[in-house]
């Protein structure tokens, strides 16, 4: 792979000098009909040492215009970072739509790092592939243009280089530079088999000859002139890449899985106070171990409208120190999460290692309320299953306990209730036309509740249904399994 | 002062009973008509250790709507928030115009505990204060509603709360506890101290008594009702406290500090080659040095229209390894930055320890856009030049190397390169019918320079006048005093 990059291309001086202003004029001009569209660009700049990664940065910066661009350099892990799934740092510095970052360093750093200096197996790496695999392809069904860049130099090549290098300018900076240069055989065939793996269509590699720096320069505004030109002259078909994780669970027509919840299960008020006290007692405790050993809770509260998650999630808070937690109430995007893609707005709320994040509705939405209501196309909502298992599974591997709460009522409670609140006048504001309009779509939500407890409910990550036509079982049992949950993690 | 607070005043368990419902639905209606307000809502809760901060905290998410309203805690500093000046984090915790953020700890925390502990002195401490009513009195000039709740106990209540909590829950979670409670009375002192000297009419203490929990709880829910009941059904007349930093420095129809600027200075091409490149090969050791001694950078680039600024930034950031710096384009603010405060969307971007931000345009727009444009009124840009000052002096206590080029050119210098822009394919794009009129409006502009550079050319962050007619002059000048001051602060 890394042969056909060993060509010895060079650019002179002059030929570099008439080019230089051509492609900076064209750069300029697409950049500027990227300000008015609606996907974002991400240019991915990696490849071996000494290969002059940090001067094609410079080029770029010095080509574009500053408007519209960022980069971002992940190098210096901040313990903000470390405290949170490693893609959480990507998530940060990912663009908005009509905007482009240049991300020095990348999602391919580590898992690269990691099986050259073998501190991780061939297993491990390969799955760290698989996760890249998915996470560009998201980014891309979003409509995001990715231009992953690699950098070659041949061994003889390198070692010249970094040899000048260390002669010039204050170097010393990348303290694997020695190591990096070492081991450069092994560093090659783990790149390659990086670069293979995740050499696809829609998101494909270009690998650019390093060792003479005009030529290097030149090739790098070529590829981003094609691919933007190409991008915004025509947006690319839809995938229609879904798969859904496992579709012989349910069949069209099925009772579902709602139909198991035992929705007649009762609570007498004594008893309810009792086991409020104690389970309150025993989460108090658990979430202060749970801080002390930096074990993070991420808690996700969907159900019917006025199902009473509300009132189940002050019953959790109430038994945590107020400093341990947080309640995001999931409401209309700001303008800034809408130019991204729908995930990112819950990546940004992830709490750090041993605090709790209650999300009040979440990343469901998608294939609830957006399947429903038809603000996601049929192939977002289907491909977002696939999607929240990976964001989940990075949850997990993380160390995050994930709970996932769907409380259930009957349609009949519902109405009950819906008729309390008009009548109430501390709960009026809870009750509005567009729950009525929900209401009567009972039906198809019921479907998509269906369609997502089979689709996400994995074994890190399961449901619990949660039975709430009496809201003290459904107070109780929530309490109950997020003390289960967290003792177990403990 | 706080002895008045020590009433022994208690509420039976049958009156709160009675009192708790009715508090909770004024609350809730309160929360209603505040998401449709146009000013955020920052309650402050503090006290002494043993008071139930922690139980008022839990209190306030039981009475209240989830959304819209967020608790942020500051005991456990990460190391990005250390990086920064340290109102960074309280910047980060502030509510958008409609919610409600609950601050457990604030701004008061560190230097009554700091002085208390006798980390500091008496001097330091009122200096803090001194930050502490500007700052507030910012936020209260920008609409927001200040909540100061201040939780007291007597010694003897101190001690014996102190001893019950131990006996049950799991505490121990406040290491300083211990030092708290042996030091009393030095915490009294202080504390009162801190109060007395930042109770004002517009940001007012409640002092509540805390040796009665119901009494306490009670009294929470009757400040914060009046306090927003009062806040939406009137708002504040406008302060009109406008202190400017040195009026007597200018005089209307004075020539003004402009006139001063050398634009007849002119640079051959040979000496400006040689100079970017020595200067160049300055900054790029300085930055790297920079970096591993952890002096942070903020520049300013203010200056007419086509008066060269992205192309003296581009020549900064050339000499700096991409990792180092980030450049930010201030264009039209977010929603999420509209419903703040204007300065938050600079103290969002503040960069780490050791590296660089470089803003392309400012929080100048405010006294200059929006002050000739009119969209600030007279009293907030007048208002601005203060908040700026005190912005500027957090950053470089914080020991922020901090940077301001105004890049001037006269009128005709201005109108060739319009006409220049206008006829070169590649610089089309950055002439447009807003220039034109901005253009129109150079006198007012002038006067507002004038005023901005007079009001917030401080000792400690003096404005650096570049004169542009001459790109190559304007391009080495900041290179020059880029270097000058980054080596002074290493």
């Amino acid at each position: 792979m890394f042969e056909a990059a060993e060509l010895g291309l060079k650019l002179s001086k002059e030929e570099f000098a008439r080019r230089d202003p051509e492609l900076q004029s064209q750069l300029l001009a697409l950049q500027r009909r990227l300000r008015e569209a609606d996907f974002p660009v991400i240019v991915i700049v990696s490849g071996v040492e000494g290969a002059g990664k940090g001067d094609v940065v410079s080029l770029l910066h010095r080509w574009m215009d500053a408007r519209g661009l960022e980069t971002h350099a992940f190098w210096d892990e901040s313990d903000e970072e470390r405290q949170r799934p490693h893609y959480w740092r990507f998530w940060r510095a990912m663009p908005a739509k009509g905007r482009m970052s240049i991300l020095f360093g990348s999602w391919y750093t580590r898992p690269i790092v990691d099986l050259a200096l073998k501190h991780t197996k061939r297993d491990h790496f390969d799955r760290e592939l698989e996760r890249i695999r998915h996470f560009e392809d998201m980014l891309v069904d979003d409509g995001a243009l990715i231009v992953k860049l690699w950098f070659h130099l041949s061994k003889k090549a390198q070692m010249k280089r970094l040899e000048e290098d260390a002669k010039g300018r204050d170097v010393k900076l990348e303290p694997l530079t020695r190591t990096y240069s070492k081991s450069y055989d092994r560093f090659a065939k783990v790149s390659e088999r990086a670069l293979r793996k995740t050499d696809v269509s829609h998101a494909p590699w270009h690998i650019i000859e390093a060792s003479n720096a005009r030529h290097r320069d030149a090739r790098v505004g070529e590829v981003l002139i094609e691919r933007l030109a190409a991008r915004l002259d025509e947006p690319p078909p839809s995938s229609g890449r879904v798969t859904v994780s496992s579709p012989a669970m349910h069949r069209a027509g099925d009772p579902g899985v709602l139909s198991a919840v035992p929705l007649d299960a009762r609570m007498e008020d004594k008893a309810y106070r009792k086991a409020l006290e104690e389970y309150g007692a025993e989460l108090w405790d658990l979430a202060w171990k749970a801080w002390r050993q930096r074990i993070t809770t991420v808690a996700v509260f969907e159900g019917w409208d006025a199902a009473g998650k509300g009132g189940a999630i002050r019953r959790v808070t109430q038994a945590m120190d107020a400093r341990l937690y947080r309640v995001i109430s999931v409401a209309a995007p700001t303008d800034e999460e809408k130019a991204h893609h729908y995930l990112w707005r819950f990546w940004r709320h992830l709490p750090r290692d041993g605090y709790h994040t209650l999300y009040d509705r979440s990343w469901y939405g998608r294939v609830l309320v957006e399947r429903v209501e038809g603000f996601a196309s049929a192939l977002d909502w289907q491909r977002a299953y696939n999607e929240i298992n990976s964001f989940e599974e990075q949850l997990v591997d993380h160390g995050t306990v994930l709970l996932k709460f769907w409380v259930h009522i009957d349609q009949e409670e519902q109405l009950r209730r819906f008729r309390e609140r008009e009548q109430s006048p501390l709960k009026q504001h809870k009750i509005t036309a567009e729950d009525w309009r929900n209401r009567e779509r009972w039906p198809d939500y019921e479907r998509a509740v269906t369609d997502m407890v089979v689709h996400t409910s994995t074994d890190i990550a399961p449901w619990t249904l949660v039975p709430g036509n009496d809201k003290r079982v459904a107070r109780i049992e929530i309490l109950k399994t997020y003390c289960e949950r967290l003792a177990k993690a403990l």
